[in-house]
């Protein structure tokens, strides 16, 4: 999965929050199914800032999102103004 | 780095070329510079796949596309119609 945030005039992010609780909280919730997460400030010129997760399958996706979804999500006012765009995908190569 | 390919009507996507052939050729133009990558049909809407490499600095990737960027992008259009979208970051956290 990986998540962009667009850049606008009027975007604020919260860097340091973003990586040191929203990313943990989401790989916590998806446990044992979280193989690797990440995260990066984008200096291009269309987004604010990309993370990403590496999870074992759809099915852990689902759960976890079922489970923790609304928490997760109501986090997002935390850190940001922006509207998450998530991109999910069946990973070809990964290391 | 992470590459996005807008999903279109028409959008052709070679994944196998991708993931065996182009990507390869992308992380070894950026030599011990690159600390991993990877690549994911994508099963959201908007796109068709995404690839993505761990770099470690920007000195590395700006060397790696003067020297050999001419010949990476020369080869897009051996497995996409699309144009590649690249989104440049400062990672704050990734494994």
């Amino acid at each position: 999965m990986t998540i962009l945030y667009p850049k606008t005039d009027d975007a604020t992010f919260d860097m340091d929050y973003y990586t040191s609780s929203h990313m943990p909280m989401l790989a916590k919730a998806l446990g044992d199914g979280c193989k690797g997460w990440g995260a990066a400030r984008v200096t291009t010129d269309k987004h604010v800032a990309i993370g990403w997760v590496m999870i074992d399958s759809m099915e852990t996706f689902n759960a976890a999102m079922g489970e923790h979804g609304a928490a997760i999500m109501g986090d997002v006012a935390n850190y940001t103004n922006q509207q998450p765009e998530v991109i999910l995908g069946e990973v070809t190569h990964g290391d």
